[in-house]
């Protein structure tokens, strides 16, 4: 039997005090835990950003993993906590809609039993006071129904959706990764004649990309390339070069793709 | 019995080698070790900020943790190195008051016995060299009374303190975290009519706060609030914005509640 | 026994969900694995500075340790992937170069046995879908001879090389860490008069050095030293100041001393 795993997803920038004060209330809770960061560098209150990461991060672990997300603008509202297991990935996250790209779930809980929080729930940091301790009872076997009923309604982000035409594709940047690369929502197998004959013409924020490439390290150094990233989707870079700087796109720039022959 | 837990807080930089040289360290002499990152992004040779950071984050843990601290301008002088127990924590600081907002010590001595540190030390990195592998040795079992004497003197920290008069509190901004709020030095329990029908007048760098809250989504965005932060201070923020940028407030800004009737 | 040890040192930028991909694999082939972050703030596709970086960390670790390094420029192009064993350290590594400054070692063998990789390979992310499976793998125990065959030619780095004349040596800076200090290409024991009666005179970028020093606290604050950084090179520094902003030097800054009489 291995020690338990619980991941943290937050906000709160990398090496807050926020991050250490819930990895002590967990450890206090399961001195037997491992904990893994994943993220403290979501951008601030941004639960599309989150969700995106989940998205790309949660599905690589095993099944019984706790993930625990703290991205959470409405706290000490009346927004819900939840426990979600979606695929047998266990989520602990505010209501918001921040795992709406994740599998639907097949049991989501609406956290109620402050037994398992601690004493005294500070309105302002429901992530050291509920969610890390609760991660720690899951970890050392609670059950998730002693948590809280079982709801049936949530928040779901609407996120801006690619759409498909007959000679036509159009979606955006959804994420910039820290080579510059531009991540599309675009599925890469909408375009499934992407790379053969017929020449689909890419372009970004109305900069056309004169390359279709499979890896990085086909193009010369500087050439503008369209590929299928490593999580399937349309992607945008410059070999050896920043696309986001040098194509001055970002997030929400528009992208689209027009099959010609 | 869990593998111990050592914690890291340092103002190497994220990524940093030398963060990379402390865990190879503490792992050679102790390969069961958990290393726990709190921190390595404390402002280069802030002792102040460091003693912010671990006295919100320390308390959080069990006791029986060992934190291991490096944020030590004084390297290579003839400044001491600490094992302190603070309440059951265990810290290993250099002497330089980085620890002076925790709880006062059961014990302080002095890092004397060269057999605990590794063989040659370098003057400019005791944290690899004495710190590390001090700590390896606590954590498999080794007397803190075999590390050297006890000392009944160190350095605390003059810090900034919040004054309390009739009719007015005044303080400063002592922490500005990621999402630009402001913390201050001013105790919350020291504002007991905060909130009910006296109106207390808030002001961080001469500009007025405009409501009292208890949480950040109680107001619109944009509005500049003040609340009891999740440490218990008073704090300044800015609902969905940056009271730091948009206020162009920061460490040091003057804070002053005036209790009107 | 205790859990095995697999670092990680990547380009993907701290938070990234890149490095969450990776741990999330390793964990799935070895739920055991302890995962040590070493740095994932290398500079993108920067194989000199993962070169520094591992000379800088590796060594400090127990044999054993498994070191997984994604900067990785080539990814999807022809070269390959390495295990290497240098001194008892194992690496899985790009054929780059990053671990030039390692010592020889007794063992490479080239990664070709795909049973041990995802089952999917995307052109682009070898670090999630071969490196990190293969670490999980050899922790579970894997003889690496089943990994691929023994190779005998791998890439190695040009680094720019000090040079040492009568009374005279000249390097760079190779490296600018987070408190701005320089480090150098220059072994220290290069400089055996350094810091005894005779004056070398140091220079960086051209601007003299004003004092040669043993630790950071001997000096003045804001004054310009040379000493022996804990790495054994020459560094320079400024004593409660960044050298790398004050003296506008950086990495590739040319150094020279003087050995005077």
């Amino acid at each position: 039997m291995n020690d338990p795993l619980i991941t943290l997803t937050t906000d709160f920038g990398e090496g807050s005090h926020y991050v250490a004060a819930v990895k002590g209330v967990i450890l206090g809770v399961n001195p037997a835990v491992r904990i893994v960061d994943l993220s403290h560098s979501i951008p601030p209150q941004d639960i599309r950003s989150a969700a995106f990461f989940l998205a790309n991060s949660v599905p690589y672990f095993s099944t019984g993993t706790t993930h625990v997300v703290v991205v959470d603008p409405g706290v000490g509202s009346s927004r819900a906590l939840l426990y979600v297991d979606t695929k047998g990935h266990r989520l602990l996250v505010p209501d918001n809609g921040c795992w709406t790209l994740l599998p639907a779930p097949s049991m989501v809980r609406r956290l109620e039993e402050a037994r398992y929080w601690r004493p005294t729930v500070s309105p302002t940091f429901h992530g050291r006071d509920i969610l890390a301790p609760v991660a720690g009872w899951l970890s050392r076997g609670l059950d998730p129904a002693a948590l809280g009923p079982v709801v049936t309604e949530w928040v779901r982000l609407k996120l801006p959706a690619p759409r498909r035409e007959a000679d036509r594709v159009t979606g955006e940047v959804v994420y910039v990764d820290s080579f510059g690369n531009l991540i599309t929502n675009i599925p890469g197998d909408w375009l499934a004649n992407f790379g053969n004959a017929r020449s689909p013409k890419v372009s970004v924020g109305g900069v056309a990309v004169t390359r279709r490439v499979a890896t990085y390290a086909e193009a010369d150094p500087g050439t503008t390339v369209a590929l299928i990233s490593s999580s399937g989707m349309l992607e945008i870079a410059i070999a050896q070069g920043s696309a986001a700087v040098q194509l001055k796109a970002g997030r929400s720039s528009l992208v689209s793709v027009v099959l010609t022959d």
